[in-house]
């Protein structure tokens, strides 16, 4: 299906059906998560206590774990809530935010790369690329830049590698499955002076995964259309960052098929 | 008193007095019920480790139990929290966010209301029949719905059961102490779609009780009153969830005496 | 250097080189924190996990340690934060929040000013004279007066007793190194209005140190007047708290040389 068809249809499905998006994730976000995935048509749910998160997760339509301020107690409760996702066949999207800052970061995501399937893994190149094997080649990248052909070659051995979506925000965002390779031009350099709008798109991402009925690399693919796009038309609304933020959410909440149609920039 | 001028003048209580309001609540609100606090003119406070709750909770005007991220240490200073407010003789309000969802939180709940005396329990209709005990019927509660007549009967049941004051929100809200019976038919549909409204309007519920003489039924109410004719003031000005939020701050900071004559909506 | 030229030279440095803060903060202005902190042009980084704290405040440009909702393992994480960070030679800049208001919050600001070297203590008159040792007369204090001469040489004491820059915050803020003093006018009574706003301060004081070559304190002036000046620019577009804080964000973004030139107001 033509992506634009594609994203319009995919918002309408989370609009309609209003998918349970369980977040375990960092401090600074939650607030911002959980009114994103408001103003889109989702469900937020916040829980990590090990206590509950096996009920909790059961019960809802997709995970994000999100590392922001990570703690062991809460790794924990990631590993356990992957698990009983990967159980359950819904979709769990990890933003390894911060990975290749400390040791401690980078290991807490191989460990849950490792113990769970992972359906997307959605970040910046940085944080993407420290989780790279050996044997894929990551000099010199950065969020602010387009991914150069060498880059869109590692995110696709990544893919493959893990056996997962990869998801690189940045100037152009870069989405694989390992096979195939979309490129979002959407989005705003506004988008980079709010908190926790890339984490906003990992909650993003879950939303649409969880009304996709297979298939998450478009279903990614959408997610990042559509919320670049709203991001591009709140800077025509906004141009500093606190009403900025505001106007964006207000996007979120209101863009449709006609802003899609006229607006959304995907190319494969 | 009639309830616009109560309101009214609890309302200016609460601005001259401006109450400690001591919030143990979840991450996810923490800075919109403090924000939404002091825009009403109260004094938030946060604190949650053992080793200072009774100092704090010693020192405030009125407490909000909120389990909306529960984990087992935290429910430890609830416990201590609720019992020191109950000693000093200032309002507990809980807020039982996802009551119901999973058994650690209804338990949750439960031990604080056997363990504490809670003056108000403020939650929307599935958490607080969550509650119920087995004589209490209620059959297919949804807080998008107004209660119907079983569904007062419910809650007048459960606050004689529990002897508190039962207030549900939903399309119309609901207050009862299980012999009277308020209905608030202020609101608006864009209050669902921020996250941490219902949270807010349980601190708010603090704010009030803890300038009320002793009646904490009327101030109840008043407070649900005053919170929802901002939120239908605040849909007059944006039409959207990001600027609806900034609107509905800005409305409980300057909302006063002569809105509450023209839009207050309460009947008993 | 005259402190409009100082302070509109610090904040073009930090725009240029987008000093890294590590915050170990409250969860209630963890959000509005790094807000303030990417509007202003720096980069803010939380993380508060013994796992990594060595790690990653070995990697930035200054640190701030708030104890707005302290508990125990949170105290060891900003005492080793706070020791590397001396190792490393960068500021360290502390916001005792609530200080005096329990034993616990007292003695944890204690320990850290004990075992670490503070580069900056800011708060509100209550909060830093709670810490001030017998000799110091601090007789009711409170954040909205103005500081009397009498609080100046408190203030004066402090400073030299535990060798870092006092910096108060009120109608007017006072900030001095024991042996100079500087009083900043700018500011407005809204900016009490919106919860972390004062945190927001003490994560701009870490960013303006973050960029001075060796002079914390006209680092730690220029930041108050900056932020200050833009409080009173926010307040000339909003006069209600919600639309305030957007605005003020706004400002911290925008506004710069041609603003500080027409409205700081610092005196020595």
């Amino acid at each position: 299906m033509e992506m634009k068809t594609h994203t319009a249809k995919m918002l309408a499905q989370v609009r309609k059906s209003a998918p349970l998006v369980h977040n375990i994730t960092n401090y600074v976000v939650m607030n911002s998560s959980a009114n994103i995935l408001l103003a889109l048509g989702a469900s937020p749910v916040m829980a990590h206590c090990l206590a509950e998160i096996e009920e909790m997760t059961g019960s809802v339509n997709a995970l994000v774990l999100n590392i922001g301020t990570i703690e062991e107690s809460w790794l924990e409760a990631m590993l356990l809530a992957g698990k009983t996702a990967n159980k359950k066949g819904i979709p769990v999207i990890l933003d390894p935010v911060g990975s290749g800052a400390t040791t401690f970061r980078t290991e807490s995501v191989r460990r849950i790369l490792d113990e769970c399937c992972v359906s997307v893994l959605r970040g910046n190149a940085s944080e993407v690329f420290s989780l790279a094997g050996s044997g894929v080649k990551t000099r010199g990248v950065d969020s602010s830049l387009s991914l150069a052909d060498a880059h869109v070659d590692a995110a696709r051995g990544m893919a493959m590698d893990l056996g997962c979506i990869v998801a690189i925000s940045g100037t152009a965002d870069c989405i694989t499955d390992g096979s195939r390779v979309f490129s979002v031009k959407n989005g705003h350099p506004l988008m980079t002076k709010v908190t926790g709008i890339g984490c906003g798109l990992s909650a993003t991402v879950a939303a649409f995964c969880a009304v996709a009925e297979k298939d998450f690399l478009e279903a990614t693919v959408s997610a990042f259309g559509f919320y670049g796009m709203c991001g591009g038309m709140a800077a025509k609304i906004a141009d500093k960052p606190g009403s900025f933020e505001v106007a964006f959410i207000d996007c979120l909440y209101s863009a449709g098929e006609s802003e899609i149609a006229e607006m959304l920039d995907i190319s494969e």
